[in-house]
C-alpha cells in the first residue's frame, strides 16, 4: 500500500505536467520489479491524436522497452480510472495489476461506465482503486473549472468584438 | 452499399498482407469524402506492441494526416468487428461511421462481446456490419487453422528431439 502511494505520487506529478500543457491532467506509469519502466501523461491536444492517453502511451513505451507485447508481471498506475479504450488495452497487454486514483464515472472501463474485466475471455487482472483519489480528482476539477472560466471569457471577448464592430 | 464493398475489398487485401507476415489477418482503412486517407493491417507481432491493431493504427495515421484528432465525417472500414479497445478508440476519435466484415464473438466492441455505443456519453455512430463477412471470416479461419497445424508440428518435432536425446 505504501509502495502504491509512492508510485501514485509520481503519476500525480506527471498529471500536473499535463495540466501545465493544457492537457486533461492524467498521469500513468508502468512498474516492473519495483522499477518504473514507462511513464507518460495525456498528449491528445499536443499531438492531435485521440489515442494519446497516458495509459496507452505507457503500454507502447513498456512494450518497446521490454521488446515484448506481453507485459506479464507489470503493474500500471494511473491517476484516473482508465477509460474503456485504455482498460481494454491493459487487458490486451496482459498487465498483471492496475492501480488507479479517481473513478471515471463517464468513461471508466473498470466498472464505473463499463466493466471490461467481467467475462473477459483471455485475461484476469488484479485491481487497486482509489489510491490518492482526492488528489487526482482535485487536479481534474481544477482543470475543468479553469477551462469553463476560459470559455466564458472567450464568449465575453467575442461579445465585445461584436459590439465594437456594430 | 457498392462503395462499402469496394472499400472492404481494399481492407481484405490489407488483411491478406497481414496473413503473409504471420499476423492475425485484419485490415482497416479510413475514408473521407470517398478517398482513403489511412490504411493499415495488424502489426502486433511484427512491432511487439499489443496496441498495434489495424483500426488503432488507422486512427493514428488519419489524425496525423488531418492534423486533427476529431475524425468527424470519416468512415472506418475493418474486416473484423473492432475489439473493445478499437471500438472505444473509434468513438473517442468521433468517427461518424464504422463498417465491419466478420463479427468478433470473443472481443467485439460493437455488440458481440460488449457494446460500447450503448449509453456512450459523448458520441453516436452509424454502423454497417457483415459486409463481405464470409471472405473476412475465411481469412481468419485459414490463419488459425495454419497456426494450430504449426503448433502440432512443433510438438511432434519436440517429441522427436526428446527421443533423439534419450
Amino acid at each position: 500500500m505504501e509502495e502504491d502511494k509512492k508510485f501514485m505520487q509520481e503519476a500525480l506529478a506527471l498529471a500536473n505536467d499535463a495540466l501545465l500543457k493544457d492537457e486533461v491532467p492524467v498521469g500513468a506509469l508502468i512498474v516492473e520489479d519495483g522499477r518504473i519502466i514507462a511513464s507518460a501523461h495525456n498528449l491528445v491536444e499536443s499531438l492531435q491524436d485521440s489515442t494519446c492517453h497516458a495509459e496507452l502511451l505507457c503500454i507502447q513505451k513498456a512494450a518497446k522497452y521490454l521488446q515484448n507485447w506481453r507485459l506479464v508481471g507489470c503493474t500500471l498506475y494511473s491517476t484516473l480510472e482508465p477509460c474503456i479504450m485504455c482498460a481494454s488495452a491493459i487487458m490486451q497487454a496482459r498487465i498483471s495489476r492496475v492501480v488507479w486514483g479517481a473513478p471515471d464515472k463517464r468513461l471508466g472501463g473498470f466498472g464505473s461506465f463499463i466493466n471490461v474485466v467481467e467475462n473477459h475471455p483471455m485475461h484476469t487482472i488484479k485491481i487497486g482503486d482509489r489510491v490518492l483519489q482526492e488528489e487526482s480528482a482535485q487536479l481534474l476539477r481544477s482543470f475543468f473549472q479553469l477551462r469553463r472560466e476560459n470559455n466564458k471569457q472567450r464568449v465575453v471577448d467575442r461579445g465585445r468584438c461584436i459590439c465594437a464592430n456594430d
